[in-house]
């Protein structure tokens, strides 16, 4: 639940909303979409309501959530030392969010850790850490900026002896399509983390900041003290390395760039600010490696039938797979990335011979990189290899959806699979099987 | 977010919150306590209204969060086997939800996967899964029947070919004080997984279950797909062990046990549903785990500067260390249970000798046993064993949180440590890194 009050009716809420509507439908013309067939036709809706609640935290004041929620406790009856309403630390770990990321507009996801000494004979209702933490996370951010905004509301609404918050964050990587550099070695994630403290957490080198990691690390917490990131430095964002924006349809990129940024001014930012200035650009470069295109899925080199000196002869009896090649989408309902591997199995037919790893990796692209959901590109790439290979396959495609971490819902560690099963899978139990356990296999070496 | 629109403002509900409010007076009466002294003069209300959110599931029908987000996806074009909107399968692993106990109306915690086989040409949206989940998650639960109903709901809303739900859930322990088992090895969770399945997943044996259970092992996930439950069996609450109710104070215990039953009514339950019967006594007998006593702290047969011909001489330079003490508490806040482990350090002065494990134990559930703040039962341990030793004391508590976990933050794995520093371990760097480094050692032996 949010922290606003059931009941509450914001004022121009509706104007706001109608506003990013109308931009969304420019972004995905800009895609080639058609605005009204059906996966689409809400989606403008969708991607306004969501927007409006993950920003939510420009709406809201630390303070009113912290005051109410100040208990008076006793510190020390007597004695030397540190306990209590005054001076012994309190820490909460692991408190698990999700915010905005201000150089591209997509969702990161932040492993929160808050501490804080008390003073003044009170301490803070636990989960305001989080509600506090939430505020500023609800918004266009960048990791440090984040950390400090939270690390001062609490300094500001607590006035504590000191307070202390550490950051773990994970932003999708971006494919670079330009490197070429779409093999399943790819990494995954962008991983940072990022420390503020005030008061006693101030110096970086007090004590009081190793207590606060070792507190940390008995929950297999490892982070480094010195972390806090020069705010000079260069942005963590993978969208910073993107080349400038294609210059053909300069029209409708133009469109496209005018619509983020009207986006921006609807969610109350200032799109001229230091770290908003360039987002419009990127969050559109971004959006067109999701163009709809009418090309032919080109698979030169590789016929149905035609032998490839390169491979082996093909054994009817073997089966062949190719697990963990990485894809990238674009979920269709909430314009929101979609993200992980697909692993393909399958038995030649007399005549064919096994698929080079490159081509159906090149499959998978072709129908990752769109407006999709992932039970259509499980079932566009097992057709497609079937074609190829005459009809035994197998197709198990895992995602991590953002749809799910930054909508409502917010399920952070939720993962979807999606199965297809094509020809003598689909009645052969013992095949079926043996491809499962190869996945399983790899998973365990992948150490999930 | 909860599913409820911002804005919807629901008939009668003040009056229910009022009413619940009131009986929730009656209990903290019934536990001895001043229901106007600062830290519980609020609670009453905040009980209300945690307990109207985490029922909202009774408010909410599943059948309006499927329609609207059912998308035609095509099945196969051609050739023979399952995928895409019809046949192929489609699951969500890892979704962390909440639910409510019936039989005893503690929290517990669920870890739900869902699966199903898309039929008539149409997937639904992936959240609408964990949407649906959550409206029976948010009423008073058994896990089999919380399966069986989200499971009825898909099927109803979705009309697979079949689907299915495994559940993963966690329930606190109770520490069980007339056995006197109370003991750092308790166990501290009790876990309990279950199946249920429809239409293609009717069938116990159908290698759809293979399948779905393969995509679950992929991510770490074991269950057995004859996990099944019995409803005729024995129910998994700890609660269900309870003695019967004590039977001095009956007047007061009755009122408390009325005042229970009317919460259930409240909340629009039946308290007569076979499931709920018993559950007003089951509840204030735990509740009465918490009473508040005057009694002194007994440490009979240990008195400060007393030597224990048991224990071997005290060395002035020797850290003494008993660690990953059990404890349970009951937060003041929001009555709810918070448990987990107290690390207790400290050097002898001269003419004092070590404390026995057991006394350390006590004095930790003599505070425990109580309405309770984490930072204060951190101090009062420290306070009592520098009393008891001449000041040189350490402690560190480390606990989860209901309230994290079932109020409007939902944080599931957040974990809550506090500290206090008495005497030496205020100043002496070297010897509080000595004791964290012993706890972390036993972190890492317990697999965190």
């Amino acid at each position: 639940m949010g922290v606003l009050d059931e009941g509450h009716v914001e004022v121009g809420f509706e104007q706001e909303a109608l506003a990013i509507e109308e931009a969304v439908k420019v972004l995905l013309q800009g895609l080639g979409e058609d605005i009204n067939r059906e996966g689409l036709s809400k989606t403008p809706a969708r991607v306004a309501k969501a927007l409006r609640e993950g920003t939510r935290g420009y709406r809201q004041k630390a303070k009113d959530i912290v005051q109410g929620a100040l208990f008076p406790e006793a510190g020390l009856n007597n004695g030397i030392g540190h306990a209590g309403g005054v001076g012994g630390l309190v820490i909460v770990r692991d408190l698990d969010l999700f915010s905005y990321c201000e150089s591209c507009l997509l969702p990161f996801q932040v492993k929160c850790h808050v501490g804080y000494v008390p003073s003044g004979q009170c301490v803070v209702g636990l989960s305001k850490l989080s509600r506090v933490a939430d505020v500023f996370a609800k918004r266009l951010q960048d990791p440090q900026r984040l950390a400090d905004d939270v690390c001062s509301a609490l300094n500001h609404g607590i006035k504590p002896a000191g307070v202390a918050v550490v950051l773990q964050c994970l932003h999708i990587h971006f494919p670079n399509l330009e490197l070429g550099s779409l093999d399943s070695t790819h990494q995954e994630w962008v991983k940072v983390s990022v420390c503020s403290g005030k008061g006693l957490f101030e110096n970086a080198k007090a004590t009081i900041w190793s207590d606060f990691l070792s507190l940390l690390k008995f929950r297999g917490i490892n982070v480094e003290k010195t972390c806090t990131r020069d705010s000079t430095g260069p942005c963590w964002c993978p969208s910073q390395s993107f080349s400038a924006l294609i210059p053909c349809k300069i029209e409708t990129v133009h469109q496209m760039v005018t619509a983020v940024t009207s986006i921006l001014r609807s969610l109350g930012e200032d799109p001229l600010r230091k770290g908003l200035v360039g987002t419009p650009n990127r969050y559109v470069r971004w959006l067109l490696n999701f163009e709809k295109t009418n090309m032919e899925l080109k698979l030169d080199g590789y016929v149905c039938g035609k032998m490839d000196p390169f491979q082996p002869n093909c054994n009817e009896e073997e089966m062949h797979s190719e697990l963990n090649l990485a894809f990238w989408s674009q979920c269709e309902h909430h314009l929101l990335p979609f993200h992980g591997v697909v692993h393909i199995g399958y038995f030649c037919t007399k005549g064919t011979n096994p698929i080079a790893k490159s081509i159906l990796q090149s499959i998978v692209h072709f129908y990752g990189f769109k407006l999709q959901v992932q039970e259509r590109i499980t079932r566009q790439v097992a057709e497609t290899v079937s074609s190829l290979l005459g009809g035994d396959v197998i197709v198990v495609v895992e995602a991590s959806h953002s749809c799910m971490v930054s909508r409502g819902i917010e399920k952070l560690g939720s993962n979807t699979a999606t199965m297809a099963l094509l020809g003598r899978f689909s009645t052969d139990d013992a095949a079926k099987t043996m491809f499962l356990q190869r996945i399983q296999n790899t998973s365990t070496s992948r150490g999930q």
